[in-house]
């Protein structure tokens, strides 16, 4: 990539039609504009974004192309709305080469036609060589609402059950396997995945008795409950021996002193729902490809603390906070 | 700014809470979630989005903070669309001085409440030393499509003219001005504007016959006339002498060698409407305060090849070509 492919001109518009409109292709992005003219939509509208900043840009099960798609699609998702519309904004270093630049593309575009949704609108920058790390993407979601859900972080009722999808902690630990130089190897892959459909799985049956959803990426599921608890204005006690880790995660954790539960997850979800439809949410997430290792793991309590706290056997607690210095830097 | 700012810890948290909800705050980013709820809306929706790696950050006349918004409302304003909706993504470079992102999400702020528009969803993260460069920002805009409008790059038709609506080639002049290694000093400000207003008020009088929409920046007229000529399969002949460039922008564009056509403006169009409607657009154009200087620089031919020429005097004429390489890195 050269300074040029950023600038406008006759070497930027090569570059989105042989790369990006190649890969992205769909009839809104043929629309040639700078901007993307939609058909209407039904119902409330839901908008998310997000900057995806990951070392290295291919990872064991992922790349940042996959990875921007299912984070966006995944925030929609938790919003509890069907995922339509994305855009994609990169920022390239001078010198990244253009093949990884046209595998990030099409690996985006194959993430998106999974999803069923399509890339309409997007922008390209290149910066000096080091002023940047080969490439930055912001991805910016849109979706509808779906019928019958409301979901919030504040929505969290003393009573309340607390499941979550499946395993913590495969992509960050999947990334950090991926850098160099912590020389440790492990046959652990990202759960980078779209979670949408696991969603409308889940709401189809439950949709009034989902409280709140919400994905535990960066911060891991410590942020996550942390976040819903201040939101919601209520504590909540975790269950350890139900928290499904992996054992190579657990080991590969012990090995770089890190905790699984601040951890970041990919393709996961975490779910607060009424008491009486616990076991029934948890069965149907447990019937989806994506949530057949769900796991109720703890339930919501009065706390003017806002607490989060899990009990570690034999009459055993500690709290679980969320962290304050940097841990993981760049893992999504 | 630290490496744990943007961890999605308690650091997040703080930084998100002490300096965007504050600059930025409105009831939809106050809701909280990783997403924004937003009411439904009419008609077609618009999308657009742009990465901002301006340099210097601050430069006479405007920001990255400031030119994101005016940036993404003119992409949504070119579309015919009432821009509604923003999103900001940024990617921060560690060491990067808090107070420095404080002027640019305040300033961001003023402008989307000058423009009428909310940013509801963000989102940051922070990169090492030496692996960014200050802060690049991406914006993502929705809005919905203005009633009796209907512009694209393939409307053109011979016998159209084409308008702009003001001075060329400001915003470049203004930020090669604020790069100290130049070494040259102007008193020529960005023109970076939002231009919504102004189109509302040529639609509302000449919606059927504006055709094409654009708005010259990145590669400037000479990129976004091209663009337009290959779009809708036409030449485009323009009159050297009706082009209005301060004559300021003319020396300074002399001195560093650029040519002004090739220079970037963020708060100027460019409408190429049908040829009875010219001179009612125009007088609506010059009554409002953006369009002041607005003119009638020249006219949609039938061109097999596609080509931009002028029109230089005395029978002369020369081809417009857009750049092939680099001439203005990171002005936008």
């Amino acid at each position: 990539m050269e300074l040029c492919h950023g600038a406008g001109g006759r070497a930027t518009r090569q570059l989105i039609a042989e790369v990006f409109q190649a890969a992205l292709d769909n009839e809104w992005l043929r629309q040639g504009n700078d901007h993307a003219l939609l058909p209407p939509m039904q119902g409330p509208l839901v908008m998310t974004t997000d900057a995806y900043v990951v070392s290295p840009l291919f990872f064991p099960g992922g790349d940042i192309g996959r990875l921007a798609v299912h984070g966006t699609v995944n925030d929609l998702a938790m919003g509890g709305a069907q995922p339509l519309w994305l855009s994609a904004s990169f920022i390239i270093e001078e010198g990244f080469a253009l093949a990884d630049l046209q595998r990030i593309a099409d690996s985006m575009g194959r993430a998106a036609r999974e999803a069923a949704v399509a890339v309409v609108a997007g922008d390209t920058k290149v910066v000096e060589r080091g002023k940047g790390d080969g490439v930055f993407v912001s991805m910016t979601g849109v979706g509808c609402v779906l019928p019958g859900v409301h979901v919030s972080g504040d929505r969290a009722r003393p009573g309340d059950v607390v499941l979550v999808s499946g395993t913590l902690g495969d992509h960050g630990v999947a990334v950090m396997s991926g850098r160099e130089n912590l020389g440790f190897d492990t046959h652990i892959v990202s759960d980078s995945a779209a979670l949408h459909g696991l969603v409308a799985a889940m709401a189809a049956r439950h949709g009034p008795a989902l409280h709140c959803l919400r994905d535990p990426t960066r911060g891991g599921l410590a942020a996550t409950l942390n976040e819903l608890a201040c939101q919601s204005g209520v504590g909540i006690v975790l269950d350890e021996a139900a928290l499904p880790v992996r054992r190579e995660v657990a080991a590969a954790c012990e090995l770089l002193g890190l905790d699984p539960l601040n951890v970041a997850n990919e393709g996961k979800l975490v779910a607060i729902v009424a008491e009486e439809a616990g076991p029934g949410v948890l069965a149907s997430m447990r019937s989806h490809p994506l949530g057949r290792e769900a796991a109720l793991i703890g339930t919501v309590v009065t706390d003017a603390q806002q607490l989060v706290r899990m009990s570690t056997g034999f009459g055993g607690e500690r709290v679980v906070d969320w962290l304050w210095g940097e841990q993981l830097p760049r893992i999504c």
